[in-house]
């Protein structure tokens, strides 16, 4: 690595560097304060076993080189006035971001009991990875950030989608060479490929290659650096080398570096916006090579810490106990001389404290990362001239995600100029439906364009890219900056990113509790191409288990809407389109359905979260004899088709049909707000009567939601039980013993009052149930009297 | 594209040109029957409305360049007696690889109503898509096939894993250039890092640039085809072009370039075998770029087909009713001219027939790909030989994941001479505690190793990435071959390739109702670094999630153990590396824990799935006044700890423990196979007394499980709440509600016999509750009390 040391320039004047590399100490220092320290915060005192915290977290390793990227960025920042986040990806480095947002004053002002002295520097001290404090990694209680360590895999993904429509926002993505290793990351460098110069802000990549992982070395670590660099060019990049080992002179590299990026990534934009959008630009990308632990111990028990995997976390332990460790340590920190850093009351000198940017440009106090902050609400059109028009429930079919799209085609007109909403799905805009969107708005690509192509364009804001995981991880950053958007893809697939879906949740409902952060918009997801009808695609489609994932998580943050049929559908997306820090799951297909709600219905209906369907029910408002209940446009399908079947065969039979369209409004109250209280529950399930219960999802997954509730062991599930295959769509129901004859055997079974005529009527079924099979094997299709079933009177 | 077509050669004689051409069309028109015919297979009449299907369904647009790819490697196959099995990428290949395997006669071999004549092939066509048929993607039943088509992304790390220790197999492994955006895709390029060519066998990618998805174009399709070239070079390749639209042009430089490619990796793997490893190869990769639905229609209704996405799926529809489709349709058909193909019979004629390899050697009878065929049982020790001795429950403690670590340790030495047995685990088998096996076993890497390198080698067979997805694919890769192993990974981040196992869980239970396909080795994943002990890493660090989605699958294949010590585990670990065609989860954290059974105990309660501990309980297996459940080494130790505050301070009161190592035995029997009979659960849990549950997942699950059980409104279940942060471990149980203190507090609410003692002793559990709020804020620390406790008579 001598040879830079050489090479390079003076780029910066003496002075300048001098306080810089200061400030990086400072930041060093507290990070390893954070790590060590409950007590002697400035090390006025001798170092004592009884200062150091009980026991030792954090992660040391990765924390010098995302402290010196801070304090690069501060000055980049105060050079050209940027508009700059930053984005750390190596997960576990958060007492490096803390020690920079703390330093630079932001986290002062957000957290006053955390003050600018000594007194606060122990408490920031003491807060870190301890009870009631703070995580180790960087979190949501982290200000400036918008993305959270641990699972690794997204910081380019939300980058991308960060930048995305903010032309003048820079976000500096520090790609950790570990978190290189995965899929997603990996996947994510052809963010690219989509970001259009004239219309959006920059990424700009910085790969710290670091060397090793927890106990390996990383596989980029091991790489010649010019491979390393190859890979990046051949992502699309214009790579930037900064590498050494000795601070000075990787100050002057990374300075000019930082110089050259910049003012490049200005050019192409300037250049763009003035002359409209030609080609991809070479966006610059930084690949960083600094000793893992850097400035650290170098040797401790004879063996080599500094630039080795053994300093990924606590590099020298046992600190109470062993006296030569708790020397190294001391000799480590005083290695910074905090008593020239921090003034006599433990503040930053003002020397150094000038370095850091002014308000908003500090990067832990710009907006955008605090998204709320920057939100503005989407223009909703009136859903009722998208509604269906309804006259008599379960006779007429209309494929309910078309309206949807119509709905979205003119949020795209009405926003137009606020540019702060986008659809991303993976390349099923058309197949599921929503095609009308590209009457007003395009595909986004900034590739070549060809004369067949399909409404693509670099202005497009309809993201389709076949990575489940870059649709969210750009949606997920669209939203943390305080845009708009929806999430529409198979609902088998949506597995693929559901981990993804889980983190944003922890996200949201830790942000709920910080009063500082603004309130984003949902994360909203479309699941269509449902299990249900991917009777054609086979087995490896049909999978509902987003709806489980999704249960799990807190009431506070999670909702699952199943919408039957159109004008439900524009009732729930209105909803979910105004509504702030949760992640809704819509659930319907996009095949041709029954409709059955007026807008009016419809609206009334999704406020209640369930209701008895008049209509379709017999029981005169009184008691029924079984209620057939629904969640689910097939269950519900099927549930009506069931009811019909039994009011015409067994008049007698007093049946009540009720609809749920908001799975979590089963949930009892005391756990979920959207539970509705028992005696609205016992008005529409009553207290005592057997409940068939068709559902969309896992049918064991009702059990798990009722509990609580009046009487729970009569209700009778059926939903899906993982039977699958290619098919015909009225087999799946029959695979899974969802279907309307199921639902009616069920039904008899389980109502004494007509315990005489139900043998019959059960036979019958099961005879129609048997002509079934022998019908669709000869004909590669279902019969016709349950093809295109409707109710009739 | 010209250009190639005066460049190339004359590599293969003209006659075998022909013949392979002809091959190749056959393999056409069959992809083509399947989508469209249901009568008049060999077009021996003039096509008619009726001998078209009603739905038409399948996806031609990758199909013939899928079948050019097969039909050469059955000539290098033939030509070098190579070992080889094929993988599809793209997948909706369905069509063609069951053109394939019928061609060469394997199909009718394994299906043997589907003849190799005209009856047969009308059957072949009609099954396709079809109710009681066959998916139309690759999938379980189709011969030859250990990677099914559906979710993209996994084609190269399952033919990684293929190869792993299989050193004369290849595995072609065809790359979708829809699927190459994925990120799990892009991040199995580095496959190549951890392929040692004297040990492994090798990986042929043919990345085929089709251009298109379902609606837009693919990235890498827009790119210049040097910059994709120059991608794969970057990843490690060494990048052979194959383009072109004039299929004899074409046909040359395929041939050429499989052998060259074919020849380069057995020249590598010969070096490295008979020289040892030195440096890992540029092993060969292939681009191939053909046009999207290659000799299908050129235009239909005036819009350009061929070539473009509108050849995805169905190229020319609406065949019954449209008689100029209809006629489009007849003429691609006998473009083909199936009467030079087909016999009299339908049977292919003789000279086409031999380009396909004989016997094994044909890719839909390679034994490898029926992994269950090569399968050699694991040599396991016995687990007497790690066992911890026990004297007294609940008063050692151990990390119990190190027992497993030692056992493995010699399961690696067991079988070496077999070479069948890897451990797959991000970068954490030290920090799991799993270490042990680097006294035999090294980390896996053919990249540079330094000297402070910690057990690392070309030969290692622990393969330590930090991609969940790439540790996945890779085992599911190795299981499928017929060899075992483990993926041991941290609990939340499991979560990641969570719709991996869910799509393995689908494959197995396709797999078990073909008995032509021989059972493999059950799918292991051990969940180590729990939610509640990743107390000091966060709440990103802390979900269970994963049970939850193992849970919704069919009990043929589903497993989910939580063993609470050391000896439980042995147990469970041994029986899990012997069981076939499973999904086995084991859930146990890797810190020192409390120690309760011994050997000979333990392997009874693994084989009951529950126990009533009686040690722990007074009721001197009378009727107890309140069970206390647990299922969970942590809802163990709080259940065992209330249970023991509980007898000190209320003597009178009777209680019972009942502890669950095999969550399925809660399931009714007729859920699930494991499920234990109603009067066992009745004897475990009593008839109707009161039952509060401490479960290590989320506290709904147990509700879905015993629905259907007796008395269920009586089980009042605490478990995982979606509540964390960083903090202490006990903290963790405190903030969910499933601490000893919570679960006395829930026993004496519940029993009725105390009712009158109940309240003081409810106050001093709160009272103790609050002390921990403060004690743990002032000390960072937990209580002493509960920081090692143990039960003490």
């Amino acid at each position: 690595m001598a040879n830079q040391v050489e090479a390079v320039k003076q780029y910066l004047e003496p002075e300048i560097l001098e306080r810089m590399n200061k400030y990086w100490q400072a930041a060093n220092y507290l990070t390893i304060g954070q790590i060590y320290l409950k007590e002697n915060p400035l090390l006025r005192e001798e170092l004592r076993p009884d200062h150091i915290k009980p026991r030792l977290l954090g992660h040391w390793g990765t924390s010098p080189g995302l402290n010196f990227i801070y304090v690069h960025a501060n000055r980049l920042i105060r050079e050209h006035d940027a508009n700059a986040i930053y984005l750390a990806g190596p997960g576990h480095g958060g007492p490096a971001l803390l020690a920079n947002v703390y330093l630079e004053g932001t986290y002062s002002e957000i957290y006053p009991q955390i003050t600018e002295d000594a007194q606060g520097m122990r408490k920031l001290f003491r807060q870190f990875s301890s009870p009631g404090g703070v995580p180790s990694h960087v979190s949501v209680p982290t200000p400036g950030s918008i993305h959270e360590g641990g699972e690794l895999g997204y910081v380019l993904s939300h980058a991308f989608g960060a930048v995305f429509d903010n032309p003048d926002l820079l976000a500096i993505a520090v790609v950790g060479d570990g978190e290189a290793e995965t899929g997603p990351l990996e996947g994510a460098w052809k963010g690219i490929k989509f970001l259009n110069p004239a219309r959006d802000g920059a990424v700009l990549p910085i790969l710290h290659l670091n060397g090793y992982k927890i106990s390996g070395p990383t596989v980029l670590g091991r790489e010649d650096i010019e491979d390393v660099k190859d890979l990046l060019t051949a992502h699309g990049y214009e790579v930037f080398i900064v590498e050494g080992d000795d601070p000075n002179a990787v100050h002057q590299i990374m300075a000019e570096t930082l110089d050259t990026c910049y003012t490049k990534i200005r050019a192409y934009q300037q250049d763009a916006r003035q002359n409209g959008f030609s080609n991809r630009p070479k966006w610059p990308a930084i690949i960083m090579r600094t000793p893992k632990g850097w400035t650290g111990p170098k040797v401790v028990d004879d063996k080599q810490i500094e630039g080795t995997f053994r300093a990924h976390q606590v590099p020298v332990s046992d600190v109470q106990k062993n006296p030569e460790h708790l020397k190294i340590l001391e000799n480590w920190l005083r290695s910074y001389h905090p008593e020239e850093l921090f003034d006599a009351n433990g503040r930053l000198v003002p020397e150094l404290a000038e370095l850091a940017p002014k308000g908003e440009r500090r990067m832990g106090a710009n907006p955008h990362a605090n998204g709320g902050k920057m939100l503005v609400e989407l223009a909703l059109p009136e859903i009722k001239d998208y509604a269906l028009t309804v006259q008599q429930p379960a006779t007429t079919f209309a494929e309910s995600t078309r309206q949807l799209g119509k709905y979205m085609r003119d949020i795209f007109t009405r926003n137009a100029e606020q540019k702060n909403f986008r659809l991303f799905c993976p390349d099923e805009t058309n197949s599921n439906r929503l095609g009308d969107v590209f009457e007003v708005e395009n595909r986004c690509s900034v590739g070549k364009i060809v004369s067949d192509d399909d409404h693509i364009s670099p202005d497009g804001r309809v993201m389709e890219v076949l990575s489940e995981h870059l649709c969210q991880g750009w949606l997920e950053g669209y939203l943390l900056t305080g845009r708009h958007g929806l999430f529409a893809t198979y609902e088998a697939f949506a597995m693929v990113s559901d981990s993804m879906t889980v983190q944003h949740t922890k996200w949201l409902q830790e942000g709920i509790k910080l009063p500082w952060r603004s309130p984003i918009s949902s994360l909203n997801i479309l699941l269509t191409s449902t299990c249900w009808r991917n009777d054609h695609n086979g087995f490896s489609h049909q999978g509902p288990g987003l709806i489980d994932t999704v249960l799990s998580k807190k009431g506070s943050i999670a909702r699952i809407y199943l919408p039957p049929d159109a004008n439900s559908l524009l009732a729930i997306a209105r909803h979910c389109f105004q509504s702030k820090s949760h992640v809704n799951l819509i659930v319907i297909d996009k095949q041709p359905q029954l409709q059955y709600m007026s807008l009016d219905e419809a609206i009334e209906h999704c406020e209640r979260g369930m209701s008895i369907w008049q209509w379709a029910s017999n029981d005169e408002q009184l008691e029924p004899d079984v209620v057939l209940a629904c969640a689910g446009d097939i269950p519900t399908q099927e549930t009506i088709a069931a009811t019909w079947w039994l009011r015409h065969h067994i008049p007698e039979l007093k049946v009540r049909v009720v609809n749920v369209i908001d799975l979590m409004a089963l949930y009892p109250p005391f756990f979920h707000p959207h539970g509705i209280d028992e005696t609205a529950f016992v008005e529409n399930f009553t207290e005592d009567k057997p409940v068939v219960f068709a559902f969309h999802g896992y049918q064991r997954a009702i059990h798990e939601v009722i509990h609580g509730r009046t009487n729970v062991s009569r209700f009778h599930v059926r939903g899906f039980m993982e039977e699958g295959t290619t098919t015909t769509p009225f087999d799946m129901v029959v695979k899974n013993g969802m279907s309307r004859y199921h639902l009616c055997i069920e039904a008899l079974k389980r109502a004494p009052r007509v315990k005489n005529l139900a043998p019959a009527l059960i036979a019958e079924c099961e005879d129609i149930l048997n002509k079934h099979h022998d019908y669709v094997r000869e004909n590669l299709q279902d019969m016709p009297e349950v093809r295109d079933w409707k109710w009739s009177d």
